[in-house]
C-alpha cells in the first residue's frame, strides 16, 4: 500500500496557517509546528499593546482552526535546525521527517546590531503587546505619583522609533490614550499634556506609501500630539530616553517609554537551510518559492525574499505570506497528485493595496487604482481587518469592542499585569491632614500651614 | 478655612472600592491606594483560568470607576505598613496621612505553612488565572508530544485541592475543557479521557450550602469526569503529583498539573496594626468594624473577623466586603457631618445567599429562602454576576462571551501566553515518511517497515 506523503509546516502565521487550509484536500498527511499554541493576527497586535483589544480578540489556537481537517496535526515545539540533506526537522526535544517542507517562520525584531531589546521593546507577538501595554499604563501611574516637574514630564513623554505603519499606528494610538481614554483619571497630571515622538531615519513616515498619504498620515498624527521627527535617526537608547540625530544636530531626549518599530530581520531558523540570504537573513529562494538545490523544500512569508516578476521585492506583509502558501499548496497538492506541471509555476504576487490607521476616524489606504485617507478610508481599513481574522468570534467580538470604543471613547483592556516595578515615591503627604490635590501642576504637597513638606522618614 | 478631612483606603477590591464610591457625596477627600491598577471581580477569576473570559472582562481599572468622582483620587502603591500612632500609611516609597483608614486589603493564598506555592498555584489574581491557565493548557500540549502512554496519562490528570465553591467551579470547568472543548483538536490523545480529582478534606463539598446542594454538585461534578474524593487530606505535593490521606489508606497519584483551592489567609498588612488576629490571621475588629482602641481605623472585607449579631462568622465572600464598605462610608460620612450616632451603630450582615456553578446549565443557589440546582440556578448565577459586575461594557461583554460559548460549546480565550516551559519529546517520526496518527492510543511512532523507531539522535 502506498503511504502519504508528510508535509511538515513550520509557523503557524499567515503562511503556514493558509497552506495547510489549502491542503486539506491533498492525499498528503500534514503537521504543523509553532512555538506557540495560536495564530497571531499581526496587523492588530499594536491594540492589544494599547488596549483597546484583548489579546484573545486578535489570537486563535491554531489546533482550533485545523480541527477539523483530518489530514492534519498540531504540535506545539519549537524547531531548532533543519536537516536537508536528511530531510528531518530537528525540534526542542525529538524531531520530525517529512517528505515535503515549508518553512514559514517569519521575522523578528532587528535592532540593527544593538543591544535594546530590553529597554526598547517591539511588537511582534502577544508578549511583546502586553509588555508594551504594561509599561505604557505604568508610565501614567508613575507620573502621577512624581512630585518631580522633570521627572513628571519625562514620563509623560513616549518615545516611537520608525515611521513605518507600525510605528505610525503605535505612535497615534499612545497619542489618543493621553488625549482621550485617560485625561480624567488622574489628578496630579494632566494625561492631555502627554508628548509623543515618532522618529523616522527617512524624509516621510509610511514610505511605501504615496507621498500625498505619508503627508495626510503625518498632519493626522500632529492633530494627536504625535511630533514627527524625520530624516532622524536614534543613536542611543537608555532607561531615561534617547539621544538622535537630524542632519548635524544632535538631541538628547527625556523618555521614560521607548517602543521598537524600526527593523526586522528573518527568523534565525533560516541559517541551518543553508542557502544563501540577503541583508535581512531573507532566504534567497526561486521563482517557485523552493529552495535551491531542493525542490521538496519551500520557504514563504516574511523568511522568504520573494520578488515580483519585475525583479521588485515583494514586501513583507499579510498578503504576501498569505499568497505564498497557497502558491506552494498548490504546487504540492498537484505534484503529489501526478499532475506536476514542468517547470513549475513561479510565484506572482498580486498587490491588493496596503493600509494603516492613525487613530480614530483617520487611516490611509493606497491601492493601485486609489489613494484614500480620512474617515472613508479608516471605514476600509476596519471592513478589511475584520474580514480577514481568523474565526468568526473574533471577528464579531473585535466588531463590537471597535463599535463601543468608538462610541464611548474607551479602550476595553486597561490593565497593568505582570510586576510593577518601582514607581517614583509618593511625596502628597498631608503632615496635619491637608492634601493638596493638584490637576495639572506638580505634585507638590503642601501642609495645613501652607509650606511644602519634607518627605517622611521610612 | 476648615480644611477636609483625609479618607485613605488600602484596596479596591469589592470593600475599598464600595466605600470610596459610597463616600462620593461626603465633605472628605478621599486617596484610594491599591498595588493593581484594576478592580477584581474574582468570583469570575477562575472564568479567566479556564479560558473562557479573558483578564479584561473580570477586571477594571479603578482611577476609571472614579474618574467622574471629584473627591477622589487613585495611587498605585503598595502599602507596607500601617502606623496607627502617627496616623500615616507607610507605602513601598513615600507615606500617606490619614485622618480616618480603611483597611481592606483581603486574603491571600495559604498553604498551611506548606511551601507550596510554586508547585500548586491558587487563584487570587489576574496572574494566578493565567498561570493556571498556561498550566492546564500546556497539559495537552505535552500530553500530545508523549509517547510513553504513563506519562501521557499523567499529563492528562488534573488535581484540585479543595471543595470550596472555587474548587467545585475549578474542577467542573477543567471536566469540560477535556470533554468539550478541546474534544477534537488532538490527533495523539483523546481529550474526553481526561481525569480531574477533587480532593476535600470534608465529608462533603460546598461545606457552606445545605447537604442537599453538596450532593447535587458532587453528581454534577462527576458527569463532568471529576472524582470527588471526600474526608481526603493532601499530606504532599511535588512536579509529579500528590500524595493523599484517606482515613488509614495513603495514595500516590501521578497529576502533572495541580491547583490549590484550600485555604486563604489573611493579607500580611494586618500584622502592623498591631491587635489581636485569629488563626486566619483576620483582624478582631469592634462590632461597628473599627480597630479596638483606634475609632478613626476600619477593617473591612476578608481582612476582618466580622461576625453577625449572634457570634457567627461573617464569610470571606463579596456581599461581607460590599455591604462591610457601605456600612463604614455610612459611619464616617455621618460623623464628617456633624451627625455621629453614639454609640457607633454595630455592623449588620445580611446574608442574601451563595450560589455556585459546576459547568454548563449547571449551578447551585442557596439562600435563606430556597435551595435551588441545576439549569434554573445557573441561570440565577449568570444574571447575579452580571449585575454586580463592575463597568457596563464588561457586562455586555461577559454576556456575549457566554451567549456565545455556550451555543458554540467553545471557550474565547485558549491562549497559551508566556513561557511553554520544557515539553516532551517528540517521537513521531515517520523514518521514511510513515507517520502514524493515532487518536486514542499511545503516540508511539512506527516506521515505513511497521517497527517502532528510535529516538532521533539530537
Amino acid at each position: 500500500m502506498e503511504r502519504r506523503l508528510h508535509v511538515v509546516i513550520i509557523g503557524g502565521g499567515f503562511g503556514g496557517l493558509e497552506a495547510a487550509r489549502r491542503l486539506a484536500k491533498a492525499p498528503v498527511n500534514i503537521t504543523l509546528v509553532d512555538r506557540r499554541n495560536h495564530h497571531l493576527f499581526q496587523p492588530l497586535l499594536y491594540q492589544v499593546a494599547t488596549a483597546a483589544l484583548n489579546a484573545s480578540d486578535v489570537a486563535y489556537p491554531i489546533r482550533a482552526v485545523l480541527s477539523k481537517q483530518k489530514n492534519a496535526r498540531v504540535l506545539l515545539g519549537e524547531a531548532l535546525a533543519i536537516n536537508v540533506a536528511s530531510r528531518r526537522v530537528v525540534l526542542d526535544d525529538g524531531a520530525v521527517d517529512y517528505d515535503y517542507l515549508i518553512v514559514a517562520t517569519g521575522a523578528t525584531h532587528s535592532y540593527f546590531g544593538k543591544d535594546w531589546g530590553h529597554l526598547a521593546p517591539g511588537l511582534k507577538s502577544i508578549e511583546d503587546a502586553l509588555e508594551i501595554r504594561r509599561r505604557v499604563f505604568l508610565a501614567y501611574e508613575a507620573a502621577e505619583r512624581e512630585s518631580d516637574p522633570a521627572a513628571q514630564r519625562a514620563w509623560l513623554t513616549f518615545a516611537v522609533v520608525g515611521g513605518g505603519p507600525t510605528g505610525v499606528e503605535l505612535a497615534g494610538a499612545l497619542g489618543e490614550i493621553g488625549l482621550t481614554t485617560l485625561a480624567h483619571d488622574f489628578r496630579s497630571i494632566d494625561p492631555t499634556q502627554v508628548r509623543v515622538l515618532l522618529f523616522e531615519g527617512q524624509d516621510r513616515v509610511l514610505g511605501a506609501y504615496p507621498p500625498k498619504l505619508s503627508e495626510a498620515a503625518k498632519r493626522s498624527l500632529e492633530k494627536r500630539h504625535v511630533e514627527v521627527r524625520l530624516n532622524t535617526m536614534v543613536t542611543a537608547i537608555d532607561d531615561r530616553g534617547v539621544s538622535v540625530k537630524a542632519g548635524d544636530r544632535e538631541e538628547r531626549i527625556d523618555a521614560r517609554t521607548v517602543l521598537w518599530a524600526a527593523g526586522v530581520q528573518a527568523s534565525p531558523l533560516a541559517v541551518s537551510l543553508g542557502t544563501a540570504r540577503d541583508r535581512a537573513g531573507r532566504v534567497e529562494v526561486n521563482p517557485d518559492l523552493s529552495l535551491p538545490g531542493h525542490p521538496e523544500v519551500f520557504v514563504i512569508g516574511d523568511l522568504a525574499k520573494m520578488q515580483n516578476a519585475d525583479g521588485s521585492p515583494v514586501p513583507g506583509v499579510a498578503q504576501g505570506a498569505l499568497q505564498g502558501g497557497r502558491h506552494v499548496a498548490k504546487l504540492i497538492t498537484a505534484e503529489v497528485k501526478g499532475r506536476a506541471a514542468s517547470p513549475r509555476p513561479a510565484f506572482r504576487y498580486h498587490d491588493k493595496g496596503n493600509m494603516a490607521t492613525i487613530g480614530r476616524a483617520s487611516a490611509v489606504v493606497s491601492t493601485k487604482r486609489f489613494a484614500l485617507h480620512g474617515l472613508v478610508a479608516w471605514l476600509m481599513w476596519w471592513a478589511v481587518h475584520i474580514m480577514f481574522l481568523v474565526g468568526f468570534r473574533n471577528r464579531v467580538f473585535v466588531m463590537l469592542s471597535w463599535a463601543w470604543s468608538w462610541l464611548t471613547f474607551t479602550r476595553g483592556a486597561r490593565l497593568i499585569t505582570g510586576s510593577v516595578g518601582e514607581l517614583p515615591a509618593v511625596k502628597t503627604i498631608g503632615s496635619d491632614g491637608a492634601v493638596s490635590m493638584p490637576v495639572s501642576t506638580p505634585a507638590l504637597s503642601l501642609g495645613g500651614d501652607g509650606k511644602p513638606t519634607a518627605p517622611p522618614p521610612m
